[in-house]
């Protein structure tokens, strides 16, 4: 059966990787349908995203590149599927809606298990488009047992990725390191300024005359994980910290989903604190 | 004798204020070619700048606002002539060359009266264009020494405002309070990220997705002056820091030179530490 | 009682307008909140938008204006209420999902009345939100003919704007005439690049680096009329015109609704074929 | 000796051209320090720019290419050296400048062999750069004529592309065939909007929001040939066509030179009327 699948490499930099990953797959009869490599100049890591057709042997084709390629190789297959998320939100609806709006009407190819939120606001909003929403409220709870109460549900669903789609809260540790690099968020501003909270607040203080968002991975460092995308938009005097505020919800869910949007179809790779966007 | 003047009005709020600087103006007979206001909601204070035309007696004009306006009133009457600038430089040419350009060629209504240089690398680029160049060497000298020689030089020449066109070192508290509102750099990030040296090489480690440059008047934190512009381009994986620093100078330039046309149409008023640009 | 009103004036360019109209506002004990004023250098047309804040007598300060100014004045005091519009679609979600979601959690002040389409596809999505949807089709009748059936529809409801989102069919020139300055239109391109049908595909076939799209009020030119807003995004050669439309869709949305968020916030005048957004 | 060079290849798509490509290069012990490829949807042409870095035998390397690559395929192997280009003006000072600025203290790595001009007054710009200016005055001369009098005047300096910095005159097609993707040009509106002369007044009176620039290579079709780079800035009601004129100019410029530096850099493909830009 012809299927499509993406070969995904990463390993330290050798001469004639291309040639060696590509040949391979030519020997498999594979079609590269489009392939794209990088090589960080610095830590001199090759990256390589390879969209193959054919008829795969997979325990073959993962055989011969073990063979060939150097140690310290990371290297995986992926089926071009669909992928399964988990949202996670607080009271602000515009981020959750544009995720829904696409899943449902053209734009994310996603299946979106469920919502749960903080608070029960947008509990009507998931219900609109028939998604099932939970509230595991944080009352009375330390961080710790909320989040573990976060995780229970979520792992019900078993979702490729967990989208916090303005979830105002931060997830503390242990959390982060269960769902490595697979947690993204957006951030209200252009990072790295204005870390932490309201940050159009602080903007609004220093005058600054263009606001922004940040989509990135959730790392153990408050809003210091690695950059997926980022988009801005010009403000002035005019602007207060709540115009802003109005004025940045468009930024924030464009560069959300476009970011999701990314990482859905195995765009996105992370390296140290960085991403290879591809 | 028909001239062209700018009003520039700055007081507590108060109802009525633009029909009664409006009012003096049709009094006097003046011809308003555009106006602009603006109240600051957080701190209700008034702004306003009046482009007039007609015959001026500024004596009478001043003395029926100063009857009229309220407690804490601040306004002056500017002539639209040509203003004068000092650039002082390090060894970056863009630039320098952007103002020496736009000034020569068409898009600066300025005189540029020196050039003052704490390395002597751009004295070539600006005998190009006929302008005087100092050297004024901080080599063996305290940073107190060597920026009262600078405002000896400036002096010198009395300029309207001093540009710092990759300036690339911090002047003291005391040169900083000689011109207040008076010293324009330009900083080649987007502040508030990346605040002090080699932001493009932070910009790099962070991995951001987008660089910046921000111009502002300088005053005595880091960095921290009243915003006057900033512009942004896209980066990716690919860019270097090296590579981000080439792409950034044409962002810087633009920023600088824009910010400079818009202060020296007086479009810019800084209150507290933010600008409000009309 | 204390209300706020917008007072917005345009007529012929004379020394002493803004003095004269804010001199009036003072007399009637109405603040001025804030004031914007633009005269067209080419047409000496003078424009002024005025919000308003006090206890109105509009008859006599409609009167006072009607002494005061110029002959060929246009002016009226628009109570700063919710407006109410009828949204058109024919089978594209974004758009009418975009305002959808802005009107129910925050972003846009309006009603809107119905959704009309000449297709079925999103009664649905009007329905999750609660919005009445009438399927109006064009299948068997002449241009004329639908139209007529769609005005009809639409004054049931009396909107003060009717907004075309993506409804991708040609109003006839009475449609037109009846609604003048209150159709607003998205088009999806940056006009005047790319007129008529498939821009996206003419986007391809032109090989351009840059799409955009732009929300104009309609008039009997095909994509002709006043521009309200425009922006922008890149693509480069990897983009088919397909992906060019799905890139674009982003634009699209944002554009109408800031579009429309300016012209229910009285802030866009129309003169000749130009718009003036204050 | 180890030498950089680029191999750029183009040819009908086909299952393992990369592998085979880079194949051909490990053989040869070339390190490919970048590589890019794409292969167009519509038409199933493939393209790939691969630098490499070794000890190069040009004729076994084209002839294993050859050999291997199928029938219609085009292929060159370009050295990583300093191109030569010969700029092309009217009165306009402002392309030039920067294009003489960044080749002059960094940015551009280009030899400018000679700046030609139909009118003289860009004499003493060039001359202030140390650049030779010729004047070929079209008074009194047919166009084919003075075509004539510039292509023998270019090729006494045997540039590599001639660059139109704002020369404003259409050339003739025996002109433009025999520098086939040589010449650059420089269009002052977002094409295609806006073709022929004077574009800002078009977007003045269009009523705009958005200007731009257009960096092309020149083809028989005014202003309809290969684009390489566009950008654009936010314009509005109170920007007259000359304001437009004088914002436009830095995008203007930075557009051409932007273009010109990924031209120099080899990597720009020309494929029927659109470029692929690696």
């Amino acid at each position: 059966m012809i299927e499509n699948k993406i070969l995904l490499t990463e390993c330290p930099d050798d001469t004639g990787l291309v040639a060696k990953i590509t040949n391979i797959c030519y020997k498999h009869q594979l079609n590269i349908v489009q392939n794209s490599e990088f090589v960080d100049s610095d830590t001199r890591r090759f990256f390589m995203r390879t969209e193959l057709q054919g008829i795969f042997n997979d325990q073959t084709l993962l055989a011969d590149l073990a063979f060939t390629l150097p140690k310290g190789s990371v290297y995986k297959l992926v089926p071009q599927k669909q992928k399964r998320i988990v949202i996670l939100v607080t009271k602000e609806a515009h981020c959750l809606g544009d995720i829904l709006m696409k899943t449902y009407y053209g734009g994310l190819n996603v299946e979106i298990a469920a919502v749960i939120g903080n608070h029960a606001d947008l509990a009507n909003l998931a219900e609109r488009f028939d998604v099932p929403f939970h509230l595991v409220s944080h009352e009375g709870l330390s961080r710790v047992e909320h989040d573990k109460l976060l995780s229970e549900k979520i792992d019900e669903y078993a979702p490729d990725y967990i989208v916090l789609a303005k979830y105002m809260r931060v997830l503390n540790p242990e959390f982060v390191e269960r769902y490595p690099n697979r947690v993204i968020n957006i951030h209200h501003s252009f990072l790295p300024a204005f870390i932490g909270a309201k940050p159009y607040q602080q903007a609004y203080e220093r005058g600054v005359k263009i606001i922004g968002a940040t989509a990135h991975f959730i790392n153990n460092e408050l809003d210091q994980g690695p950059i997926i995308m980022q988009n801005v938009i010009n403000v002035d005097h005019t602007y207060t910290a709540d115009a802003m505020m109005r004025a940045g919800r468009d930024v924030e869910k464009t560069v959300l989903s476009r970011a999701l949007e990314l990482v859905l179809a195995d765009r996105v790779f992370v390296y140290q604190n960085k991403t290879i966007v591809m």
